[in-house]
């Protein structure tokens, strides 16, 4: 065998690996029954260390680094060279990860992940102030190791989008700041719309019929994708032709799960639409957070939240939630639009959302530059909240203790989520460029033409370019808040 | 390490490996989209071939067969002496397969089972004739190795049903030919009961929570069960705690699904029962399909089509149906009961179920004596079928292709069927005896006492009692089909 066909086996046999533990993590969120979680959990180790303990081996290494020779190299086609060059990137800095500082690591964010919920239901952060400690510390030190070139902070954002930092993301979450905080009390101050109109119970299966019908509309491969229920929906994939979303349907609240659909469906687009000649590849798998939501997050708000993507099929909407004929059009684009100030992140709207994820980027960056001691941080959460929102929260677990995503050393993934919506921004100026005014475009029931748009100028690439790479190749020009500032003034204005 | 502790281990990933395996298999029929069908079959097909690569190992072998010694074997507890012991005996078994004959029986099996559809979709059996020709070479040669001490089609039945001969087939299938075949006659000759009062639709959710219900009402543990939607249904598990079973909904038939819950939820009681001490070992896996039909078969036949399981649930049942208010539980128990002659078995009612059974036991018997060939088994079915039933398959779909069983080598699984419910007959004689009369347990609501009795009796045992010990165990005799013709005698002549 050459040196190929053997890391291609190897490769081959991780995937098969990788495909049995994501199937897994599927089936847990949403089939396993209570009583097989434990040995389900087990499973999912076995294959979790195995994988790891193959990519990292002595054996994979030493295949990617005589493949990564000049000799080698040249012969590769551009899929693996762009695979054989990440991989050993990657493989270079994990190997630089002494095992008992990984295991530090493990141990005080399992501790954390377990001691979170019940110090949530308690609402009381001091049950949760010392394993927050040991995870800061943990993180810190896996990352002295792992990247030793960059401040920590910059290293974690890193980790989730590639080649951003502090400096790039102070300046534009600055604008966008100074610009939304007034805008959110402006639009508050007007009167609310009547939600009562939409008080009116819709059964599961409608809600799944409807959601369906959402995705496939927006131009989602119905042949590749599989749907499931769980708590906290999610997208997950077990290679480029078997992707998977789930929602969590509400009787008493059909909105959020159908805009739930049509984010999950953003994120499960994009995986279907990354060029097969990646599969398999690091080019295949997207860990650019940042450019997965603004596609999840470009369906959800920029079309999803626009009063033109409902015009073509309101009367498909209409015929299956028969309650909708009891309301206008324009009545229900108020009620999905509607601002408010409020405490929960994964309950806000468009506008107010960005505030939220602005103030937990705020407390990460204190957080690692040494300015704010663990104890304090309820205090400065709870200042923030009254700086952004002017609302303060009446306890921690509407608080500080609200995600988990800190729990498990997620530090550097908030920031994701608003980067998102800023290239949305960015993207929509694009898209108006090459193929016109959106409303027009939606109106005329023509959302798939957006998608392959998506597609051919974002999507096919995979993970072969990053999000600058992105932005530059696609809009032209470096990352800027301008244009979702312009979008959100124009939209709320009105 | 103690030998021991190196089999245990060795078991445990041979698990994690199955456990993977299983839950591909389930999400193939349940979840796969279409488009991720291909590489699903690729990993399948990795992990079988570890399993069994890990499993016939040398290594392996040489673990079992030092802990089959005396001085080792006595320190084991009866769980792992019964363990060793079957994985002896079967290893030593497979260890006489050579390569290239199982590859053959691969090679034949898959091709007929690829041809099998087309064949019966043109209903044109001499489409099929060659790869059935094939497989059944194959079948013999398989076995001329793996059980050279048996008669062909003793080993095949063997296979599923360990004790098992063509001898006491013959005898207990010839006693109920005799009876069934003139009872069939006179019930059919009646006055069919109205089959339009149950034409109304039911939709797909509600017969989902109709079915949920069912089987909770029958003692299954609801915490360690799993449901899912598929084509045709069936059981299955990932371990003790965490079993699973499909139904197929028919809007226009729901009566159907509600029976394939009952008798799939039969299958999952007796694996959620069985003592947890035999966890991933062989006595938790249940290889003897006539003692897990005969289980699910109680609870479809003996019990579900009683009218006393329906009287105490018959308020629930009306108020998630509420079209059964306009028939009585009477004309419901007449219609769950009608009997009619059909051609296709997985179709059939419970009395002529057995004739299509006992037709193809007869055919595969000739066969494997050599007494037919293949190309004139089409006339040799419908001779039987004319025997049996007094009716002709109009074409080869409704009559020898109707079956998936024979492409895949699944020779000797079908008298099974049959076999399980004889042993009804006599668990049914047995329940009667330790705790009254079972139309009065039903009729009282009592049927979580029979779900006891048979998990005491029966089910806790795994597999480390073959079918025959229980009967003799349990009902104190040899097999006879005595119990289960006076069982049909009584019932129908009603």
């Amino acid at each position: 065998m050459t040196l190929l066909e053997q890391y291609k086996e190897k490769q081959k046999k991780i995937s098969y690996l990788g495909h049995a533990a994501s199937l897994m993590n599927w089936d847990k969120e949403t089939t396993t029954p209570q009583g097989g979680m434990e040995k389900l959990a087990e499973a999912i180790n076995y294959f979790q260390t195995e994988i790891f303990k193959l990519s990292t081996s002595d054996e994979t290494f030493d295949l990617v680094c005589k493949l990564a020779e000049p000799e080698e190299f040249n012969k590769l086609d551009d899929v693996m060279q762009f695979d054989i060059k990440r991989n050993k990137r990657d493989l270079e800095k994990m190997r630089r990860l002494p095992q008992e500082v990984f295991e530090e690591y493990v141990k005080a964010t399992t501790k954390a992940s377990i001691v979170w919920p019940s110090a949530k239901r308690a609402s009381d952060f001091s049950k949760f102030e010392k394993e927050l400690e040991a995870v800061i510390e943990a993180v810190k030190k896996y990352h002295s190791y792992v990247n030793s070139d960059k401040q920590v902070y910059d290293a974690l954002i890193d980790q989730f989008e590639e080649g951003m930092t502090q400096e790039t993301i102070d300046r534009v979450f600055g604008n966008l700041r100074k610009e939304l905080v007034p805008l959110v009390e402006e639009v508050t101050s007007r009167k609310e719309p009547d939600h009562s109109k939409f008080r009116f119970k819709v059964p599961s299966h409608v809600q799944d019929k409807v959601c369906r019908f959402l995705v496939e509309y927006m131009g989602m491969d119905m042949t590749r994708i599989a749907f499931g229920e769980t708590e906290h929906p999610f997208t997950t994939s077990m290679n480029l032709d078997d992707v998977r979303i789930t929602n969590h349907f509400k009787e008493d609240n059909f909105i959020e799960p159908l805009f739930s659909a049509i984010h999950e469906g953003g994120h499960a687009i994009f995986e279907q639409n990354i060029d097969h000649k990646y599969e398999g590849t690091e080019g295949g798998a997207i860990p650019y957070m940042g450019l997965h939501e603004s596609q999840s997050r470009f369906y959800e708000n920029i079309l999803g939240r626009n009063i033109n993507f409902w015009k073509p099929i309101w009367p498909q909407m209409t015929e299956m939630i028969p309650e909708l004929k009891n309301v206008t059009l324009e009545e229900f684009y108020q009620e999905i639009n509607s601002v408010e100030k409020s405490f929960i992140r994964t309950e806000a709207d468009e506008l107010t959302y960005c505030l939220h994820v602005i103030l937990r980027y705020e407390i990460e960056r204190e957080i690692f530059k040494g300015n704010v001691e663990v104890k304090d941080l309820p205090a400065l959460w709870n200042s923030k909240m009254e700086e952004l929102l002017g609302i303060t929260p009446a306890n921690d677990a509407e608080g500080i203790l609200q995600d988990m995503h800190w729990s498990d050393g997620s530090f550097g993934y908030f920031p994701s989520y608003l980067l998102g919506s800023i290239y949305d921004g960015m993207f929509l100026e694009a898209i108006e460029k090459d193929l016109g005014n959106i409303d027009d475009i939606l109106a005329a029931g023509d959302i798939r033409k957006i998608t392959v748009w998506l597609k051919e100028n974002i999507h096919q690439y995979g993970s072969t370019r990053i999000s600058s790479e992105v932005l530059k190749t696609v809009c032209g020009k470096e990352l800027t808040a301008e244009p979702l500032i312009k979008y959100f003034k124009k939209k709320y204005s009105a």
